[in-house]
Order: C-alpha cells, then structure tokens, then sequence
C-alpha cells in the first residue's frame, strides 16, 4: 500500500491563495488530525467543500488542549476512486507566500505524510487506470505550452485523443498475431482463420497510421519549442534593427517562459497564436564580416535547428549585394525553408522607387531563386506596414509547418517508439507478401513480427510499463503534480 | 451592484494546479456560459465540487455546436453570503503554466467579467462586512510574513484578535460622549448620567490600551521585516568571515522573500523562528580604514536602523584594541543594542587561553561596558560551538525585541492612527482633570475630544472609512486577493 503524499499544487509565491494536496489511503485520517472544523473530513461526502482551522496537532495533546492555529484554510475532499490520482484525496486552500504553505506542509509530515516526487500523483493517476501513459505525458504538455495550439492539442491528448485509436489497433494486431498461432495448431489441415488479404489490408492501415503519426514529430517540436527563425546576412544589413521591429509589440507577451534558456540574441513572439523563437545572428556579425563561408561554421549549430531563415540583403547595395553569401547558406541548409528578405528598400534613391520596387525589380532581375517571389519579399525594417507584411509572410511559413499535428504531440519517446512500431509491422508486411508469392516464411515469424508490433503499441500506451519508464516520465514534472 | 470580477487566485508558474477565482452577482451565470459539465453550476450547492471542461463559449454558436475545450477543471462552488468576499463566488481548477489560465481568465472576461483590482476581493470581503479593516490588513500580512511567528500573529489578528477590544472602546467611548451630550440637555438641573471618577477610570484605560497597542509598532516593523543585525569593527576585524559563518548553513531556509531588496552585504537567517536582516558594513570597509570617526557617517543611515550592532574586535591585537571606534559608535546609536563580539580568540597564543578567555580577562579588563557580559562575547568566527554560542546571544536580543508584540502586528497606518486616538484620550483627561479641579472647561468640549477618539476608533477598524483610506490599503494587495 503506498504511503500518503503531500505537495504544493500551485506555484510557489505570493498569492491570495495556496493549494496543499494530499493523496493516499490515509488522507482523510491525517487531513483530520490537523483540522478543526464543523464536520471531519472523513465524514464528509465526496465534492464538497468544508471550512475550518488547520492547526498543528503536534502542539495539542488532548483534545482540549488550545490548539495552534496555522491559518484558516478550505479543504476540498476527493474520494477514491472519484478523484486525479483515484485515490482519496484532500485540497487544503491556505494563504499564499513563503511561510503559511511550508509550516503546512511540514505538519502534515509530522502527521504521516511523505512528500511527493516529482509527478507523483500523476503517476498514481496511470498506476492506479485513470489515464494511459500518453495521457500522462500530455499534463506535461499543457503545464508547459508556450501557445494555444500547444496546449489546445495537449488537451485533447489528454482527454484520449489518439489513444483509443492506437489501443484499438493494438487488440486488433494481437488478435492477429493469436489467430497466426492458432492456425499453427491445425497446420496439418491448413485451416486459414485469417486471409492473407485482410492481414494485408490490416498491416498496411497500421504502417500508415504510424507514418502518419510519427510524420507530426517535426511539428510536435515546433509547437513545443516554438517555430525558430534565424535572422542572417551581411553587417549592416539590418539584422538587429529588424529583430528589435519585430518583437517591439509582441515581447511582453512570452515574457516568462520556463525553461528556455535565454540570451541576448534569442526572444520570443507568437504570430497566428505559433511561438516563434526568433534568433539574431548578430553575434555572428564579425565572423560573417571576415570570412564569409568559414564564419557561418560558427552559426551552423544554430542554423541547422532553424526552421525558416530570414536572409537580409541591404538592397541600396545592390539587390543581388549578397547573393555569394545566400547561396552558400542556402546549399548548407537545403532542410531550411529561406525567406530572402531586400531591406532597406527606403534608400532607394529614385522618387517612388521603393512602392513599386518589387514589380519593377522583379522583371530586371534574373537569378532564379528571386523569381520566387513566395520566397522574396521587399520590406523597409522602418515600416510599420512592411514589418506587418514580413510578419505575415513569416507566419505563413509557421503556419504551413504546424499544419500537419494530427492532433497528437509526440514527445521523443513516443516518437522512437512509432518508429520501432512501424519497422515490425514493415517487416511483418515484407514477410507476408514473401510468403504470398513463396509460401516458404513460416507463419510463426510473421505472428511474432505482429505480436512484437502490438507490445510496443502496448508500450506506447502504458498498457505494459516498467518502472524505469516510469521513473524517466515523471522526473520530467513538477512536484506537486 | 458592483461588477463580477475575475483574477488568478495562485501564483504564476509552471505548477499541476492554477485557480481562477470569480466572484460578484453574477458568477454562477457567467461561469455556467464557460462550462460544460454532468450539472449546471447555478443548480450545485454551496460547497460542492463539480468537473468538467471549460469551453470557450464564443466559439460555439448553439448548445449542439461543437466546443472548443480549454482545459478540463474542478469548480468550487460558494454561494453567497457563506465566501470569502460574502457574494456568489467561483473557483476554478485548471493546470497551471502560462497559457492555459490566461486562456481561462480571457475567455470569463468576454462571458462578462472584469478584471480584479489589487485586493478586490478582500475589499468586498470589507464591504459586506465578512471582516473589519485590521482583519483585512492582517491578510496582506499573513501572506508577506516571513517568518512563522509573524504568520501566527497575523492569523490571530485576521481572526478577530483586538478587534473586538477596540470595538468594545469604541462603543464604551461613544456612550461617554452621548451621555456628557446628554447632561447638557440637563445642566439646570445639574444632573451627572456619569461620574468623573467613571469617566476618568475610562479614559486611562483607554489610553493605555492604546499605549500598550501602539508600542508594539517596533515589535511589529522586527516580525514583518526582520530583526535587524549590523557587523561592524574595524578592518580585518573578521566581519565578513563572521557574516559567512552565520548565513552558511541559515541563507537557504529564506531563499526567496519577495518585496526586499538584496544587495551584496544583506543576507536573512532565522533564529528561533524570528527572521534576522544581517548587514556585513564590509563595503564601509575603507571609510572605516581611514577615518575611524568621519567614515562611520557613511555607515549612518544603516546603523541607524540596527535593532542589534555586533561590533567586532581582533582581540589578538589586544582587547581594547578597537576601544575608541566602539565608544564612538555606542555613543552615536543609543537606541540600538550593542554586542561587543571579541574575535579571533583562537589567535591568544596561550596554550588554552582560549578556553579559559573569558573568566581571565574579565577581571583584568576595567571597562565599565566590558564589564557587562550579556554584551560580550568571547569568539572565534571559525569555531562552530563559538557560533552556536553567539547565535543563541543574538536569538535572546532578538526575542526580548519581539516580546511586547501583543498580539498585534501593527502597520503605519494603525500605529498613526493609534496616536491620534491616544492623542484625543489624552486632551480629554487633562480637560476633565481640569474640570474637576477649577469647573471652568464645558464638558461640551470634553464629549468632543471623546467623540474624536471614538471617530478615529472606528476609521481604525474601518468601521467608518472612505474611498481614499480603502484604495491606500488595498493597492498593497496582490491582484486576486
């Protein structure tokens, strides 16, 4: 039987309000010896609320004893299995800050309680068949989406999402692989409980399903870590000025988020509700300014992860100024989608130039990646409307990255373990297509192959699990959930 | 009728739980708009629990329409006048993080909703009489406390503490008032409703209720912010191994105290549940160095704030080494205490001297403070019995300041307006003495100065208030309290 925990729930600070949680066999016994009220909690019926004093009990030794009260608190009771971890469990709603909440914490300790690993009662909440192992990792999710869509698909993942569909088709690739064996026991009347075709048929839905599925792992990053634009081109070509332009408005709104490591050249913006973690090579400037294809080995860490690059061309230069440059990164990064962006279109000296420019210039110009002009655009950074427009294009680009979610965030576990999915359920299709046109693979191999596919669903799932999948899972939350 | 207002109720971050709270006339109705759950919520009784998903409503055009789930969430449900803020009040449970509750409070905020000022809720807590003014006081307290003791003298006070005494005066004083008034309808007749010797019996206990109150101030300002120790001593003197040595092992028990400002040279530790502010005056090291007298001015604002000065001497070059510095700097601050702290006695080069130190040189030593052993102190900052040994020493300069707390943890405001009231106490006896002595003062006159203190009791609890005193109160709230 485990032992009760307890955690904070909500972040830790000054705030009106702090929730303390417990969850166990014994929660409603220790929530009791530390609170005062009308009724006990143990009393209590499931869903409801009750108000009281929780005092240390450890001070009092009778029952009559003058207690001393720590706070007034609301204590919210949960009973098993109607509740996240579907064990009982009580919420106390203290006063926030820093000392209210860790005396609490520390009495219901002293009143036996352990406190709670990281995760802990969302691992209850798996142990204990309230929600699968996806589901599991999808609260992860949600805590730390950086955008809408990021925590709207978590949600949903949450809520099941494709899970029923991978279970289902987990029963199904089992029964399969069962009615391969049992044709095993009457092979001497070769008795065919399943044709060739439908076993087909059914092989060939489940690699799609998984290619499918795992095809959303790029985009599951994107929405998880945001969609990274590189800003890059000669000095003065206005990185800086456009990377400030474009995140003058938009800062304040990611202004906190955890766990990214920040440096003066990385922030954030979320255009089309899409965290865009934007990157001004400016650091690069003196590298890039020297030697122009050794420096970019400085920058190649960074480009590589780039998802959409910006190359800026000081146009008043010349408009092909840095086409050296733009085609040496562009040969270096053929999985970059590029954006060449002619800046400073405002120093064109001809009257009336700069608002016909692209049309005008367009026709004059020859090299045929700037015929594309889904892939050039002419801005001046200085222009508001400009700066709109770029950010339009940008989200565009964003925008058809992000397309493909599936409605699942695949996180790297789920992600190598699709892959494995897929090779078994290939390799169960090659066999069988082998033993169609030979009859020589043995039946046995292609039910291991299926079997082998419908285990690691089963993994996948959490319908099988080990505890050092677990452990690595759950390290990954907070306390407290 | 005052609009329903919403506000994140738990600090921000990245945590398993985040509660949004509502509260006003209509929360049910509007909360109910952004729910969908087995129940309405406008149906649930009071201090029930439901679950379901929060939906954005605007999303979806009839019952039928397909919704756009945020998040799902526990809904606590309080129905006036048995909540906090004494109206309909709404809480709801969602993940925490950054997006999902700025979704959630967005989305209430177009189902009607406004967004709560600093202490709102409290404020209406004020105004429909669910708690008096000191109460609510208490609550900004009880959440800034830093320290245990603190937090327990707020508790008290929120739950009524003096309040009631107070109150009592009031009254009592208010009827002394009326029933002088009421002599003067009479004074034909020279009747006395009330004797002096009554009145004056009154008025002395009035006013040393108020003393007694408002001599707590210092107590309080040490409970909210610290007990405050200055290191001072002369270069090399071991100040800021001394200032180490203390916080080594204390610093991360208060790691994170919101509202103060950290320099280098200020540290917290706690000492028998009192919060120490520990000042290292290392930096005012040269000025020391040069000007033993001119450089302590420097030093002048932060001494002049020290409950405790630990002045340092290296009695290794000699006892009385530091003698001058130290008259100088006993002298310039009378109101602080002072602890004469003679370090480095591990540098005596007598075999033992050490151990046996403070007895021997007491009786050589003649001056008159070093006579005084509660304040010195026989040290080697590199000892840990030696530290031990001068923490307990501190932690009993600390406790006798925090004595008189009287259970009360005054702030600015009441200690001021203790002042005036005591003021008016005291204009009131010395007109009665005076009455009583020469009959020449009306005792109009003296129910006036009654009434004021009976007036000034009543803004003290906020039985009378206005619109100015309630925004200065409440704009110290964090917004969602």
């Amino acid at each position: 039987m485990p032992q009760t925990i307890v955690a904070q729930a909500t972040a830790t600070g000054l705030a009106g309000l702090t929730v303390i949680r417990i969850s166990g066999d014994d929660a409603f016994m220790i929530a009791d010896k530390c609170f005062r009220g009308k009724k006990k909690i143990a009393d209590a019926k499931s869903h409801t609320i009750l108000y009281g004093d929780f005092v240390d009990f450890s001070k009092c030794h009778t029952e009559l004893d003058d207690v001393e009260i720590i706070d007034d608190v609301t204590v919210s009771i949960f009973k098993a299995p109607n509740s996240y971890t579907g064990e009982n469990t009580v919420e106390f709603g203290s006063h926030g800050g820093n000392v209210i909440p860790m005396k609490i914490i520390q009495t219901l300790l002293k009143a036996g309680c352990k406190h709670a690993e990281p995760g802990e009662f969302t691992r209850r909440a798996f142990i204990n068949k309230k929600i699968n192992l996806v589901q599991a990792e999808a609260v992860i999710d949600i805590i730390h989406s950086i955008s809408l869509p990021t925590a709207r698909t978590s949600a949903r993942q949450m809520r099941g999402g494709i899970t029923q569909e991978l279970e289902n088709l987990r029963k199904k690739l089992i029964d399969f692989a069962s009615m391969l064996e049992l044709e095993l026991d009457f092979a001497d009347e070769n008795i065919d409980l399943i044709s060739n075709s439908e076993l087909l048929h059914c092989l060939e839905n489940a690699i799609s399903l998984c290619k499918n599925l795992s095809n959303s792992y790029q985009t599951s990053n994107i929405l998880r870590e945001g969609f990274f634009v590189a800003i890059v081109g000669k000095p003065n070509a206005g990185k800086s000025t456009l990377f400030n332009s474009l995140l003058n408005k938009e800062r304040a709104i990611v202004s906190e988020i955890a766990g990214t490591t920040r440096d003066y050249i990385t922030e954030y913006l979320i255009i089309n509700d899409i965290p865009l973690k934007l990157i001004d090579t400016a650091g690069l400037r003196e590298t890039l300014d020297t030697v122009e294809i050794a420096g970019i080995k400085f920058a190649q860490n960074t480009l590589e992860q780039a998802n959409l690059i910006l190359f800026l061309n000081d146009i008043s230069l010349g408009e092909n100024f840095s086409d050296e440059l733009f085609y040496e990164i562009t040969n270096r990064y053929p999985n970059s989608d590029f954006l060449l962006v002619q800046n400073k279109c405002d120093l064109l000296n001809t009257v009336g130039a700069y608002s016909i420019c692209p049309l005008n210039k367009k026709s004059e110009y020859n090299s045929p990646i700037h015929n594309e002009t889904e892939n050039t655009i002419y801005i001046s950074a200085k222009n508001t409307n400009d700066l709109e427009l770029l950010k339009k294009r940008i989200g565009e680009f964003a925008k058809k990255a992000t397309e493909n979610t599936n409605d699942i965030l695949l996180n790297e576990r789920q992600y190598f373990k699709l892959l494995e999915i897929e090779k078994s359920l290939l390799s169960a299709k090659t066999l069988l297509l082998e033993t169609t046109n030979s009859e020589i693979i043995p039946t046995e191999i292609i039910a291991i192959e299926i079997r082998n596919a419908g285990r690691l669903l089963g993994e996948l799932t959490g319908e099988t699990w080990n505890e050092e999948v677990l452990n690595s899972i759950f390290s990954r939350f907070c306390i407290g959930k």
